[in-house]
């Protein structure tokens, strides 16, 4: 299986965007991508006001052209995510669209980014967003993947519950900034392979140092040990790397991590 | 509040260990430390049979000699581990000890380390030790600290309990190796630092390359925003570090993970 991650560059205009989105997707099947992955807000500024101004509903212009790109190219596409109008409220949303085009999978981000770092970052997606109320799986007939989005990954919770459900890689469309992503991002995505001895790849729009919140780029995948299979840096980039589930299931049995949780002792479940 | 991380060199000699041990946290005590932490297995060499030929009930030779350090240079001294005795078991044990010599509290590490990695180590604790029943917190004048040992810290779901139940600083007297040491040892003290919003202290034995065990060394310390403060190389050493219990607070608060936990969807909890 091989996988691309599309760091594509963001702009304000919402059919540029999702143009160049289609140009990108149709450049990774060519080199052979079976599943690829756009960035967080791939489609608009990352601003609350920009959120408002493009959200659509399931089925709009925004969600039409994912689910074409994917049936075109004959691959999986993980929309990023865009902001998703539906019953008066506004959620962050990622689509996944099956090679023939249907969708397979929803994520709505389920903790937003509200945050206040002293001298640094501000920012309070819940001004805008609604957040979403599950976690969320999809299969393929490569294995089964957990899909969250950016601050959700700061969750543990979600990531192991995702593992014992399954998920040998977890996706996560994500817009980390120049506080965070210095400090974190790197050791977020590997943290979370190793804790749960899978696949984590991260995607994130490519840096704009002109918009009001500059995304830190440097999209990533990391192997079930915590090694950084493929990094990219700041600029506009597509990386390639091809998961290896087979593994996964080595390295959980070398080091057992969930297999050895002591279950009399705590329990992590679903509400 | 004055930590000192004691970073020893261990043989197979019981009683050379302990007196080394107790000259340490005398000169901890010296240079201002208000708590000494030892390593795992700080007492004897990192072997099962050495586990079991070494091993004492509490309020053993091994016991006496830490609470009489601690009485003596009116520090708190966790003693790293030592083998356990009791009711026909053996256990990896830390007892804690306060300034006037009383135990406080005492861990016996509820992961024992069975791994078997493909051209890398092989142990399997679980030959020698029965697992521990709990995990285990105390309170000191400074703050709330958790305890727990070596493979334990692979476990996200006590750090996060400890989290929960007050803990500002977790303490891991521990003896990676030479395939995990390097692969995971930092990554994973910054990552509970980070994922828990708290300090980590790792304690490792100095590395002996003539032991059947080679123990990683590198003993550290890490502040909530995943910074490493102090890190040990592979010899013996004292790293002394104050930890500021407020800045767990402020970046608590400027970073909201615990608090922006979604409880309605997931939850853990003690059995």
């Amino acid at each position: 299986m091989k996988m691309a991650l599309i760091q594509m560059s963001v702009t304000a205009d919402k059919r540029a965007n999702v143009s160049h989105a289609c140009e990108l997707i149709a450049r990774a099947g060519t080199e052979g991508a079976d599943m690829v992955v756009l960035p967080e807000m791939f489609c608009c500024a990352y601003e609350n006001a920009a959120f408002a101004a493009n959200a659509e509903p399931k089925g709009g212009f925004v969600y039409e052209a994912l689910a074409g790109a994917a049936r075109e190219n004959r691959l999986y596409v993980v929309g990023g995510s865009m902001p998703e109008s539906d019953g008066g409220r506004l959620y962050n949303t990622s689509f996944v669209f099956a090679p023939d085009g249907s969708e397979i999978a929803r994520h709505r981000k389920v903790h937003l980014f509200d945050i206040n770092v002293e001298g640094g970052q501000r920012f309070c997606e819940s001004d805008t967003f609604s957040p979403g109320g599950s976690l969320t799986l999809f299969d393929t007939p490569f294995g089964r993947f957990g899909l969250c989005i950016c601050f959700d990954i700061r969750f543990q919770e979600i990531f192991r519950l995702m593992a014992l459900e399954g998920a040998q890689a977890v996706i996560v469309p994500a817009a980390f900034n120049m506080t965070t992503g210095p400090a974190h991002w790197e050791l977020l995505f590997r943290q979370r392979a190793v804790d749960s001895q899978l696949y984590t790849v991260g995607v994130s729009a490519a840096r704009d140092e002109s918009a009001s919140y500059v995304a830190y780029g440097n999209s990533i995948a990391c192997d079930p040990w915590g090694r950084v299979l493929c990094r990219a840096d700041a600029g506009e980039e597509i990386l390639f790397f091809e998961p290896d589930f087979d593994y996964v299931a080595s390295i959980r049995r070398q080091l057992p991590i969930l297999s050895a949780r002591r279950e009399d002792l705590y329990e992590l479940k679903r509400k």
